[in-house]
């Protein structure tokens, strides 16, 4: 790779990313966290150092067998840690952003006491057609116009925003193209696009956000732009363990949008359309796919799973984004849907539809409870804001995905420090019972990835295991740790670090597969 | 891999070493040259930053593809850059030293502009039987006596010192053991014990610093200890470019020492006995194999090639020690030997043998022109220093290996700044003609492992080529970067820089491949 002629090198690039967040007073990483949430502080006050890990590219895909370990994994603790994150492979073109680098999957491997860390880029066919071009292809963020014609046909996919097991896969995901496949222990792409032995078309769109059904262990999942580029379909779809689809149908959304995530319940789908809207004169300008519309209004879409659609009801709500669900459920005839949401857009590096400049205050996302009647007579939602923590990526006990809930956790600034620079980044379980949380923070040269959870046995109580997930030291030129604690305990601490000799890769999100989920 | 009960954990260990140079005024790196030769200014004297690459652990085995460059990889040099070094897989016990730790094999793959970066360990008998374990089970460099029972018998190769292709395969070279053979293109491991089809038994010693004859391109290869644990009998043998064996011999020494190099000339063999001498009494306090005899006087060993070895000659000589070769030629009934020379132990921290404190000055390596008559009637050999270059390990066009050559390669400081502190590492380009050098400098922030020549064509003039090596960054965590010089412009300044994301594995040696000599 010349380092030359390319817009936007890699350390331009890298520089560039640190710049955004440093130049508002942060610390020394791009992150998730720290574009969408930990710079709305404002310019009158700096912003916090943030839990929300690290994109700084890395490139190097690793092994590092029987990492050094401080404390003791646990002897429950046994299986695979996976998370995927955008890397890029290939200098980035002048206006895109960071979510489009390639998806480069890590996985700590845990067992009997031991942990083995491994990375792989995923090899979609979008990475091999650039490793063999030797530079990018598709230049700019969902915008396939853009697109060099060597690559027309080909899957768009960068598999670099979640991942997921099934049947003896870890399925990466990104949201516009079916999943990359890989193998569960060696990473190694067994098929870049995955179709669910033909279920899900090549050029079909897959959430990143799929959930697993608490009752059957289905895959519900969606996708958006269903019927082809700018449709205003969304389809669903059931997959059951052994990858049969059970269940499809689609709906038309009230405009097209960028629909991160989606919620389900025991008989329900709830969909969220946000003011994150499809933007055909920008994309024809070579810009990317989305621009915050802040004139559209919000419209939560419910209907009934194994239905045809057709009974789908959308309640309009005030202007607001929400992209990561926190769990979901159905009690009495209501329907409760608990996500962070901000009043602006989240990702501020992504265009104002007219023209102002990013709102780094309203970007700032706090965990709210959304709420509705089932029988249909809804004006609007209910909205209640849960939480007074800081916090884009809030996750559940994922065997909970579909049923009522009562923990959640997340990574976020010390809400107990008003100095946010000086708050450090915590880890965070919240009690949606008694509406209180626990914390653990690790200090202000830290910044905390994602975490997740990991039961300590498969019939374990909710909530009863682990919380993990990746601590980058910003004072070690990102070195990582993947931090363990006890889910029931965090104040205590991690019981186990896994110190890595150099960063991790970038991470978005990250899913925990069980020891009893791998192949024989 | 547990931080907890072992007596010198990694953190332990990294520190510790960085803190012998960083002690003595250096920057924070070990390395062979820091440690042998970079303090040797002695305790009143800020010792340089040299250039000896840096030996500080990484164990994370990687892969960066097309590597980001600054500047243009020349049309003309396609082949891999490899080179191994010690990489402690576990933390090493106390009172062992840095040669102990497994070789971490690396490869900078060039081809039509592009480089591909793998490191791999080598997959040693010892090394999977520690993956097991999950613990040092040989804890003591070359104390047999210190093994845990359950390895009797395996090799104790680390695979740690040199690399040499033959035959589509790169071996990874200990002094104490067989070759572990590594695949040219993947590195995976493919015979951790190499005999050469059976004709080096497994538990014979094999040079890290075999030779490749100028007229055959046979490989001439000694052992040491070659009869067993603390033998008094060196073994000498060539194989042809088949892998068959066409001569063998074997010689007394006058006594048993480290014996890390030799020299090859058109018709003779030259050993070099050294006062680091096997110490029986000390590995019986579980220490190492060596400690520094300065009592001892050198012996330079002539002995016809491909003769019986009866005809041996033992020049004696001052108490010097001479582990690196740069090159050695016969010419008009004399021969020369070109040989790095230290006039006290250049390794520091092996004991001494009367327990008196390292020499650091006189551990500092300037390489001497050693030679004596072919016609048996020496008193003792003429040795005269070439250079005022610190330079503990000097190289050549090793395609004159054993014929007379001009030119010599190395790390050094800059001999130009009396400040070493300040020197900066340098690479030099030595012409033995007209007794005069070459530098460039990269800067008093780089540390320079052992550079490798590589010439422009398989049939170009001695020195028509590039010289490269690995650049560590003492300021960003030892990131690395490989620097390619036009071997007769070096003062130039490199002409592509291949920049890794994180830490190069560590080096002592490297090796240049030509792109005809890969399978095809």
């Amino acid at each position: 790779m010349t380092d030359e002629t390319t817009p936007l090198d890699r350390r331009s690039f890298l520089n560039g990313a640190i710049g955004i967040a440093a130049g508002l007073g942060g610390a020394g990483l791009l992150s998730h966290t720290v574009l969408a949430q930990t710079t709305a502080a404002g310019s009158d006050c700096a912003p916090p150092l943030a839990a929300g890990g690290s994109f700084s590219p890395i490139r190097a895909e690793m092994d590092v067998n029987d990492c050094v370990i401080e404390g003791t994994i646990p002897a429950d603790l046994n299986g695979g840690f996976y998370a995927t994150g955008p890397d890029p492979q290939y200098p980035m073109a002048k206006g895109n952003i960071v979510f489009d680098g390639e998806g480069h999957v890590r996985m700590f491997r845990i067992k009997n006491g031991r942990v083995d860390y491994r990375s792989r880029f995923a090899r979609t066919e979008r990475f091999m057609a650039q490793d063999r071009a030797r530079r990018a292809l598709m230049p700019m963020y969902r915008n396939p116009a853009m697109d060099d014609p060597s690559v027309h046909g080909l899957s768009r996919s960068t598999a670099n925003t979640h991942v997921l097991n099934h049947k003896g896969l870890i399925l990466a995901l990104k949201e516009d193209s079916p999943p990359c496949a890989m193998d569960l222990n060696t990473l190694e792409t067994v098929d870049p696009v995955y179709t669910f032995d033909g279920a899900l078309p090549h050029d079909r769109p897959f959430t990143a956000h799929p959930k697993i059904c608490s009752t059957t262990g289905n895959i519900v999942a969606f996708g958006y732009e269903a019927r082809g580029f700018g449709s205003d379909v969304v389809a669903m779809f059931e997959i059951d363990r052994h990858g049969n689809k059970v269940w499809e149908a689609e709906v038309k959304v009230p405009y097209v949008c960028l629909m991160h995530d989606f919620a389900v319940t025991e008989n329900h789908i709830l969909l969220f359309v946000i003011p994150l809207t499809i933007d055909h004169e920008q994309m024809k300008r070579g810009g990317i796919h989305w621009s915050w519309d802040g004139t559209r209004k919000t419209y939560l879409g419910i209907l009934r799973r194994h239905g045809d659609g057709k009974d789908v009801q959308w309640i309009e709500g005030a202007t607001r984004s929400g992209t990561h669900t926190m769990g979901a459920f159905e009690d009495k005839g209501r329907i409760y849907f608990d996500t962070e949401v901000t009043v602006a857009s989240p990702f501020p590096f992504m265009p104002n539809k007219d023209g102002s400049p990013p709102d780094f205050v309203n970007a700032t996302s706090y965990i709210h409870r959304i709420s509705a009647n089932l029988n249909g007579r809804n004006k609007t939602y209910e909205i209640e804001k849960m939480y007074p923590l800081i916090a884009p990526l809030p996750r559940q006990d994922d065997r909970y995905n579909t049923m009522p809930y009562r923990y959640g956790y997340m990574g976020c600034p010390d809400p107990n420090e008003p100095n946010r620079a000086r708050a450090g980044a915590c880890y965070a379980r919240v009690d949606n019972q008694t509406r209180t949380f626990d914390l653990w923070n690790a200090g202000p040269t830290v910044a905390l990835a994602e975490p997740v959870f990991a039961p300590r046995r498969t019939d374990s109580a909710e909530g009863d295991g682990y919380l993990m997930g990746v601590a980058y030291h910003l004072d070690q030129n990102l070195r990582s740790d993947l931090v363990i604690l006890d889910a029931q305990h965090l104040a205590a601490g991690p019981i186990a670090t896994v110190k890595l000799p150099v960063q991790a890769s970038p991470q978005v999100h990250g899913w925990w597969v069980r020891e009893d989920q791998y192949p024989a």
